[in-house]
């Protein structure tokens, strides 16, 4: 495979085969490698760095729901809906439960950002919205294939959570486990959602056109992880240009 | 008010006032009023007529979902979801828990229709389809608040079951309590769910103009239900042009 071109589907995989053309995608482009997660997990962000990274990331956090719901919008197999369903709950909570948006909101207070200016969505750079927006349209818009697979990213999450809450405990003394307590409850339940989405695309995905859309959609998934750390390299890192409006740490977090 | 003229806001409505003009149009137009649903309740329908209204009811039950979530893709609002998501999985059904749908399946079923072809959505007028369809676009691309108040015509559906199932029993002699599970869940679930719109649009129609949106949006709503038994009635009352390829009653049945 020659790093950057995209991999093509000449003939029908084998669902295993399927498998390892996902992971190679995600071995090469998954944001695991990205610049900004080696920085923040060798303990050299600002806290302003941390909470430029939090505040951005909630963003993407809250549109997740939506677009799980975009999703179920337009699955008409009942069996398909009560099974994403639980996403949207893991994420919104549901009766007594807290959801993962409620666990975020823990690491951006934990970080020191008010919980009302997270919400706010004011601080957010345009280009993270461009991306998430980016992502909630595309699975309202393409196959219902191509939205499942867009969710395979989170076959590679588990491994880069691990590292992150290590580096993250390890690198920042004002980062405790009660302030992740986000990543700790995906480590469980992103492997039952990956398990699942990756089986949907090896059952359904049955001409190489459509194995392809598979591939596809995960290229452009991590196309939008990947983006939104751009966004907050450029802004936050280097050169450090801040768009107007946008999050701005201050002095002494700097 | 004349009967066939829109109410038009022209200032500012208390919310009890909207409440009265929801209920205004609820009592012109809902459903309940269509010459089919007389035909119905007075038990002059044929066994076929009957298989053909619960037939093509059931693409309705099999698309709310998919409204529903339709409109969850579109709420920022996790609060807002975290209600919404009930319908769901009041249709869906969860767990060990069935739901709708399923008790809907117990009516066509027990009306002497095969399940799987009632699920392959073969024998379904295109008119019901288009209705139907209509209905989940709507509520995809029309403003949230028109989203929300398009399901009102919940408030008005108790009072159509309670009628319903009494007559049914009373005058269909194949019909019995078991097959109309489904009606009994909705006397529950309905008035929940169509309260919480109503103080949704109440809290969130500030303008005229809003208030506007909302009568325009049950307006629409009262047609998707209305054109579904207009469609019934051409294709299996009078003259009963059944359009080619929709479910045709057997002999012994009309």
């Amino acid at each position: 495979m020659n790093a950057g071109q995209r991999i093509r589907v000449s003939h029908l995989l084998r669902p295993e085969e399927l498998e390892a053309r996902l992971r190679e995608i995600g071995a090469e482009r998954y944001h695991a490698r990205h610049p900004f997660h080696l920085l923040l997990h060798e303990g050299r962000l600002t806290r302003g760095q941390l909470q430029a990274w939090a505040l951005n990331r909630y963003y993407y956090q809250s549109r997740i729901p939506m677009k799980d719901a975009a999703l179920m919008s337009r699955a008409n197999d009942p069996d398909l809906r009560r099974e994403w369903i639980r996403r949207i709950t893991d994420h919104d909570g549901s009766g007594r439960n807290t959801g993962g948006m409620e666990r975020w909101l823990k690491l951006t207070s934990g970080l020191g950002l008010d919980a009302d200016y997270v919400r706010s969505e004011e601080g957010i750079l345009p280009a993270t919205k461009f991306a998430v927006d980016a992502y909630v349209r595309y699975v309202r818009d393409q196959s219902l294939l191509q939205a499942v697979a867009s969710s395979l990213t989170e076959l590679f999450s588990p491994g880069l959570i691990q590292e992150r809450v290590a580096a993250m405990l390890r690198n920042y003394h004002y980062v405790d486990e009660k302030v992740l307590s986000y990543f700790e409850a995906r480590l469980t339940q992103a492997p039952q959602d990956a398990n699942f989405a990756l089986a949907y695309c090896q059952k359904h995905a049955t001409t190489p056109a459509a194995q392809q859309e598979v591939l596809d959609a995960l290229y452009f998934k991590t196309g939008v992880l990947w983006a939104q750390l751009d966004a907050l390299h450029f802004a936050y890192v280097t050169p450090g240009f801040i768009p107007p409006g946008a999050f701005v740490p201050q002095a002494d977090d700097r």
